[in-house]
């Protein structure tokens, strides 16, 4: 008799074992192909960002300004270049994670999830920084700095500045889901 | 005689898990003074960085120019500001963490590992972010952008430049050491 509700027990153990790494499986994939779609956006928001305006210049104090034609994108400053570059790394990335993650089935080695759990942090720091600075340029480009000399370009080139902040925001998110990654991945580490 | 050979090897084994989990948290600890020792540098030689030039200003084109005293300092910009603020934040974050480790002496539960594991995780984040900022906007002083019109600045305040760019560096192997140690903290999760 003793022996049987042993038997009962470990079979409900093994059962509730496998809802949780069932359901576990179920998160990570769902983070996963937010992280890929967030960090797709992120990049396509920026890239295809661009806005010609008509500047008006003064080249000689004493004649009228001239008005010129003149364009923001986002090629024209390395650290939007830089957030494109990192969003798109960390895209490809995330995809070739979501087939690891499809052909493993839960049957990971511990190396794999190390392994896993190594690339997620990689694209934390490559996200972080790429935030960092293509945030600290987009701020000197709304406020500008007197001490250095630098106008701000925002009020002329608005619409650009604003798909460049949508763009910054949305890589913050895509590196929050990749810090919850790096946890998941820790707390599955056998 | 079996008895005896396999509690030689139990026996033999307990230490070797004695010997790795010793030589493993001295690594830990090693690493945490060395995070300790790199955002301490890094915060103070940016937050002392201080460079006053003369610098010759036209202000009307016809008369000759003005020789104005002018200062670069960290403070001036937000970017450095929050390369320094970062810095602060992982650096005492860092020595609580190792008076954590120190009072824990090898027995830290599953929860305070997996806290320890997030901490380490956010002085990522932070310290990635604050690199990408401060180095975003020390490239921007250094070569400046026609685009935008913002000239740069470290021809004049190269002193400064320099030790701008020595701050971001040291921050930049300050968050590696925490990517290692967030490696660290997962392997010896149980």
């Amino acid at each position: 008799m003793e022996h049987e509700s042993k038997n009962k027990v470990d079979g409900m153990e093994m059962e509730k074992g496998k809802k949780e790494s069932g359901s576990r499986k179920g998160l990570e994939l769902t983070m996963r192909v937010l992280a890929l779609v967030l960090t797709m956006v992120a990049a396509t928001v920026l890239g295809v960002a661009k806005q010609t305006k008509v500047v008006p210049i003064k080249l000689i104090p004493t004649l009228p300004p001239l008005n010129v034609s003149t364009t923001a994108k986002a090629s024209y400053l390395s650290a939007f270049v830089y957030n494109i570059s990192a969003n798109a790394i960390a895209c490809g990335y995330t995809a070739i994670s979501i087939v690891i993650v499809m052909i493993s089935k839960g049957k990971r080695s511990k190396s794999l999830l190390m392994a896993v759990l190594i690339g997620d942090l990689m694209m934390v720091a490559l996200l972080f920084s790429s935030t960092g600075a293509a945030g600290a340029i987009g701020l000197m480009g709304r406020h500008g700095n007197k001490h250095v000399m630098w106008k701000k370009v925002c009020g002329v080139f608005g619409k650009f500045c604003n798909q460049a902040a949508v763009s910054v925001a949305i890589t913050l998110i895509a590196s929050v889901v990749f810090m919850l990654l790096v946890v998941l991945d820790a707390l599955k580490l056998p």
